[in-house]
């Protein structure tokens, strides 16, 4: 695990026009769930956002990521669909994803999901309760059996996603919701882990139980080293393997 | 479930090309289909295909469709992607979705999935055994604990699908391969059932088992009559429920 | 469906002892609980109870039983073993059950789950939401987004059960708690609902939204007619299907 | 992991009563097994049968056991139901637990499942060819996408288990026949995999492959480290953790 090479992508601009975001975040919310992420011990991270060319996911830099955070907002449609097939394709051969908070919208969450990702939603500084609802699993690892934010963005159920893998938190807000806040899929040889948290006004990303649940994730959704089976280009012919 | 109302779309476009599969299914392999469900009670079957205004789904004929059943193999990139668009809405919507055989790597059911659909495959004139892992199930109805097609084309794991919300079939062929043949997952409101056979050469829309399981699935398929759930348009800012 | 038997079980002792639960259920629980499925068109449902020679669960009742009902809570230990067997014995051959509130510690629920069933809980008149999450799944038809009881008992996480096939329900509390309130597993051929609400001291099985849900399940739940699979018999030594 | 502590169980009985056995199995079918983790790099690894005191499973013994390996087959019924429910409750609190092959029977795992555990069986010296479905899962590391072994006994569907959390393994068998032969589930804290190939007189516990997986599982069933919930007393009455 020592070598995992992690990218954190963020969209970057909020925290260019909005002054509360910029307080809170001052090099950016990127630069703090990166900085979560270096503190847990991982010792390859670096950061990549939308404007930069190819919104600085590379083939080269894609090729040498093996787990990828999303964090993205306001301009999920200035995402180039080229880019968007390019990480999809990625997860589909093993690089893990950990969408984070109004990630569910982006086009890659949305494309790998094949669902809407719509949910409900009110910005009120309510108070968020986390429920560990799989305990044992690797990504609660140092959770207890709740924890909680003192004021976040409310996201509600319903929410428009297939069925999780594993469900692993479920949030209640003070003013009459739930929500399930962290919940695993795989697609193709793929991880991805989606995150609840993380309204860009609040200084959540610097709290040390969110902190703990995306280094568990990343580290979760590892791609597997042996891994010998190509999804990329499997429609090929077959001789027949016994004479049956 | 009297007042059921299922599409049969089609390619048709082998029939009209390959003498082999014309002389198989002369009506065409949508019609054949169209007569399972037919024969099995379903009032209200239609057939639409590729080569139809709008492939024959409008949406005035979606509106109308409770469940859709989906054929597809050499033209899947000639189906209009604002179609596909309105058949992935639709199932969200609640519409079920039956997908046969080659649509695996239809565009509807790779957008739906999330992933490439990829599998192996082979051309043998090969006997295939169908076995039951979810007895109990809607699904297999009247179908014994397993049942064979004398020759189908192979299609082998892995199958680049997202696990199944339940697994129903697992079919074994002759050369040596195993695959997940009949599958179920839910997407929005929408319910999905992948079914393997049906390769064009062969007259296996004509047998009972397989006429049943498409039969049992356009049921198990159906839209729940009193949902008031709307995934569309659910993004929007809500009143708190209570002042918690 | 017209032709489903239903029995509601009920442990009918707190009634007996309690002035405040003979109150509000003055046949008890399990009357109103049957009634609700009465009015909402099951013809056919008969009551048994623990007192009972066998506590109404004989080999001749259960061989008539398409789905039974379960709310036990103080008594759980003066359920025979051997009842307990026969009951789980029949879920595994297709007859469903949908467990009640505390009868998530019966001996047959935890039987079935393979886990302890533990739980939080507190008594102090709290207000529950319920949500739905599985929209468009047949135990939500006729159901909101949300519905809520105005006092029940508190039920929360982390709930020891195997991750359900499928969540329908996540509670939210007044006191800060959530809970995975309506949740469906498949044992052999059987299909269990769990569901939450149902406290001794309040009215909660005259609730509209409640009988409706429960309406539902036992509907969802009924065994599949035509299932010709034997899962009690099964390890026999078998003959080659084919010559391989 | 390097501390991971595993505990190897074996019946070891045939080995005393049939030739065959003892001549594949010198030293035991548990050796085997044992010698295979110990060669994967698993410093702590011990054996325990069931003719030793307490079957080898004592109080001290299971406190020091992250993972459990069981193998057994014609002596279910003298397993003490007292070892088995602290087999189990161990599970529930975290303690990884491998099963292998006719273990299926084992009242471990069927008092973990809820299940009969009932299949198809035929020895015959069937070819068996083992296919990957869950590429990327940690217990397909350094697997291809499929591998086989020369002769096995046949186990084949239906399987009376609850749907796997994951399916890993699909097996294929020369007579026709199909098997969910590599699952695993979560009970409480623990995580279960059962892996099917192992009759007692092939020597399929030298085979590389089937080494690997055990390895691979033994690993993935770790339990994690930093776990605080507390699953066996939580029935408790709560405080409330918010004035909601």
């Amino acid at each position: 695990m020592s070598d995992l090479r992690v990218t954190v992508w963020g969209e970057y601009r909020h925290e260019h026009t909005n002054k509360a975001v910029a307080d809170v975040y001052p090099k950016g919310m990127h630069e703090a769930i990166a900085d979560g992420l270096r503190e847990g011990g991982i010792a390859s991270v670096r950061t990549a956002w939308l404007d930069q060319p190819e919104h600085g996911l590379t083939d080269a830099i894609l090729a040498e990521t093996d787990v990828l955070t999303w964090w993205g907002h306001q301009a999920h449609n200035d995402v180039d669909d080229k880019i968007v097939e390019r990480v999809a394709q990625r997860v589909l051969e093993g690089m893990g994803l950990i969408v984070l908070h109004s990630g569910h919208h982006s086009k890659v969450f949305k494309k790998l999901m094949g669902t809407s990702g719509n949910l409900q939603w009110r910005e009120a500084d309510e108070r968020e309760i986390f429920w560990t609802v799989a305990s044992g699993h690797p990504i609660t690892d140092g959770i207890d059996e709740h924890f909680e934010l003192p004021a976040e963005e409310m996201y509600g159920e319903p929410f428009d996603i297939p069925q999780p893998d594993t469900l692993v938190f479920i949030s209640w807000f003070q003013g009459g919701n739930v929500f399930r806040s962290g919940a695993c899929w795989q697609r193709g040889r793929g991880k991805i882990f989606y995150f609840r948290p993380g309204h860009e006004t609040y200084p959540t990303y610097y709290d040390t139980n969110v902190r703990r649940v995306i280094l568990n994730a990343v580290k979760w959704a590892a791609p597997v080293a042996g891994e010998k089976i190509n999804v990329r280009n499997a429609k090929v012919p077959l001789a027949p393997i016994t004479k049956g």
